[in-house]
């Protein structure tokens, strides 16, 4: 099945215990298409960069099934830049730089073939800006999914939840779903949200896993525990692109493919770390993913008897 | 089989977001047989009390088939007091006040009945009196669990790795891990621990879950998403009890079963933090813990295809 992808692409530059990275890819968009590039080939990507952006890598996203005639090119333009810096437990880290450049202008157009993609993949944007991607969908989707941050609980609150009431899933991290509910309880905050209309909500708690939330059901899964973590930028978004790419590859939205869809994509997010930017996104072979898939199976599996 | 426990049985006056709790019922040695007294009832209680700590309440511990020979019980002594208040978000803690009184003095003496024990969980305590207790084994025990503390790390390092030459499993938690071992990754601290003595490795992440480690092998279990955390004192004591209970329960301690084990102990756990002090602990039925343990199965289990 056909997936849209939207949201930056971009440079970062990353500082971490362990190295520098200068002015390397980076951007929501890029991370989600290439985590999803391994699940399916039918992939719209729709975003904007100024004419600094190397047209190798774009070459890149294309051989690998991804439509880019939803990318606006800027002539003349910058391409959104962000830096930041990880403490040394990795888990929290400072803005160095932001600069919006190009993307302050973008108004994303969808080209006839993307508005008919059934799955949608909003990456972290301004609401506004989601919604109006929405606006341009045909109806016949079968699942749309939102990232958000809470930067835009903290200035855009009215208009993040008018579009969590068009949205089937969405991706926030702990602190972010105890913001939008106003509940300590992750429970209890889970309720909450899923009343605003995200029938499906994912808590991302970084090294800690994820809590998948469907009506009563709860799905927990682990972060692969790894002997180092090199840098953890695109890490939520790499598992967003995962979990959206297998569920395009499989079309089934029911909550036992769900729980696969986390594992893929808690899968593809355990590589992402594992060196800097799409170093080693861009170089997995499928039977690495499905072994990885297969570790975390191990990892919590158990058997109760009596 | 016979579980033998060593640690305090207290009071504590507790303040959470939630209320109050003054001079209740505490103490490791308390949550530990309380939680595997639903496995086994072939219990050996080690601690020391003053003659304030209420004899019904010992009264309950021996009607759950806790053998209570090994209590010391200090005439005109006054039993170990803790009072402690959470923060809002219940993951982390102030210590009010810590009044040893009979604590000082503790040297436990084991009966002859509880040398033979062939469980052994050694609760938070001095490293030394912790290695008196393995002195007077008489060497047929199964596993010797131990559970410590960053003070301990902080003022008697030699001591404690001395005497975790002698434990099969340590249970600790995430931060103490990295101060252990000197390593950040829990990946590389564990196997840096395992080299120091225990065989079986558990990590403690309250909310977070908890990850046990063995060789190469990782096994992963989430805490009990709950609506609401009313108390957590206790919850580490009582995971540890809920897993040497199992473990004495089923006398088996590959790797398959120590899985059971830990979400034994979680589940304990889980019931543990639901209200003040042992209220929860003391009224449970087998086949609520037996529906806990299920949930988790729930919570955790996916099936991959292809």
């Amino acid at each position: 099945m056909s997936l849209l992808t939207v949201g930056t692409v971009a440079f970062d530059t990353i500082e971490t215990p362990f190295g520098r990275a200068e002015k390397v890819i980076g951007g929501a968009c890029t991370y989600i298409s290439w985590a999803a590039s391994y699940f399916t080939h039918n992939i719209h990507l729709i975003s904007i960069v100024g004419d600094d952006f190397p047209a190798t890598e774009l070459a890149k996203l294309k051989a690998r099934g991804v439509n880019m005639d939803g990318l606006r090119i800027v002539k003349g333009g910058k391409s959104f830049f962000w830096a930041g810096k990880y403490h040394n437990n990795m888990n929290s880290r400072d803005t160095l730089a932001t600069e919006l450049n190009v993307l302050a202008d973008f108004d994303p157009v969808l080209p006839a073939a993307a508005r008919s993609c059934k799955y949608v993949m909003l990456g972290n944007l301004t609401p506004a800006i989601q919604a109006g991607v929405l606006d341009q969908l045909d109806g016949t989707q079968r699942l749309v999914a939102l990232d958000t941050m809470n930067f835009w609980m903290d200035t855009a609150m009215e208009d993040l939840k008018k579009v969590l009431q068009r949205v089937d899933l969405l991706t926030i991290n702990d602190e972010e779903a105890r913001q939008l509910s106003g509940e300590h309880s992750l429970v209890v905050a889970a309720a909450t949200i899923h009343k605003m209309g995200p029938k499906y909500l994912i808590i991302k708690k970084g090294e800690h896993g994820a809590l998948l939330f469907h009506g009563d059901e709860i799905f927990f899964a682990p972060a692969l525990p790894l002997a180092q973590v090199f840098d953890p930028t695109g890490a939520g978004d790499t598992f967003a692109g995962g979990i959206m790419g297998y569920l395009a590859k499989t079309d089934d939205t029911d909550l036992e493919n769900m729980k696969r869809a986390i594992i893929a994509g808690s899968a593809m997010a355990s590589f992402c770390v594992e060196d800097f930017s799409l170093n080693k996104l861009q170089v997995l072979t499928e039977s690495e993913i499905s072994q990885r898939m297969q570790r975390f199976k191990r990892i919590m599996h158990f058997e109760l008897v009596d």
